[in-house]
């Protein structure tokens, strides 16, 4: 098997229709992306998001099957993107620190947070077709948290706390983030990394006991 | 004037045309709530408000002019039931301790705090009809934690703290509320009140010094 002519016919097939098709379910995604932030899930519709990359809703559902599939491509990029890099190998209160990048990345992907505080206030209805993502999110984002100010404690970082106590300040910790960049995405004086600052340190301080 | 008869004449009043109007009007406003709590506003259909009460959309918009006024009905009458009595007499830490009460409020409230959280996510999209109505409510609600932090200040009940310091700490006070609740909301074994009860005594221990 010639492995060069192989590599060139599947370059010129990149090239050619698969690709394009590629391209536009990408864009496709990214449409979606924007409409549920700015609309939600439930009030994002599809003919909205084809008028925006200017495909029919009947192609919408081609490349997507339902509405449901195409959320779930979203969710998808989402998770992807929103997953800042370089945090993997920090441990204690390293870890804990770099939250600070995650917040400098936020800062500046404001529709990436504007979409994903609405789908999660959505799905705080049970039926909501992103509750279980939400909610595996969540159970992921705390159980981390947790995992990281356990080796704090035990690294001598932080003064000893209880089983309870670690998974409290985990809760805390996330809902922190939350509401301050909530407030941050309605009232543009807010600051978010200087209201992070303040959050982390005091934060720091109290667990440094 | 026969103030008897004039009184039992209001009183048939209301009992006949004008009060089952009234009562049909509370009735469609309270549907509108659940279903923008369960839907968002913009998911929210006056098709299915009206099917909750059995009226038409027709009628809906007799009472209520567009899904607009019916929005503007719904905070009215949200901002009239959230707002828990007994804390306006409150001073400096009392008051900041009385958010225990708006907290054991909510919990048992639960549809008030969705419909608020779901509103408040939908209105990070500066063309949302309730942004107005949120950003002033968030910059009332800031301010009054600012006021009787201040308050707890000049009392010596909290070490004495900047200008900018105070509006920090009243926007990390509601932030934490927020994204417990958020919380609380997706995942039903999160304890609303033991978490608020951690974040409230080590802030206050902490604004101690």
């Amino acid at each position: 098997m010639d492995v060069v002519s192989e590599t060139a016919k599947a370059a010129r097939a990149e090239r050619g229709p698969y690709r394009k098709g590629v391209q536009r379910r990408q864009e496709i995604v990214s449409a979606a992306a924007q409409v549920f932030a700015e609309r939600g899930y439930n009030g994002g519709s599809l003919r909205s998001i084809g008028e925006r990359v200017g495909v029919s809703s009947a192609s919408l559902v081609q490349y997507f099957g339902t509405k449901e599939g195409l959320l779930t491509a979203v969710l998808e990029e989402w998770a992807r993107e929103s997953r800042p890099a370089g945090t993997d190998g920090l441990r204690g209160l390293a870890w804990m620190r770099s939250m600070r990048e995650a917040m400098v990345y936020n800062a500046t992907h404001r529709g990436l947070i504007e979409l994903f505080l609405t789908l999660t206030a959505e799905a705080t209805n049970p039926a909501h077709p992103a509750r279980t993502f939400v909610q595996h999110r969540y159970a992921m984002v705390v159980a981390e948290h947790q995992r990281h100010l356990h080796e704090a404690v035990a690294d001598g970082e932080v003064t000893p706390l209880s089983e309870t106590e670690v998974e409290q300040e985990a809760r805390l910790f996330v809902a922190a983030m939350d509401g301050i960049e909530l407030q941050w995405l309605l009232d543009p004086r807010v600051d978010l990394l200087e209201l992070f600052d303040r959050f982390l340190e005091s934060t720091l301080a109290r667990w440094a006991g």
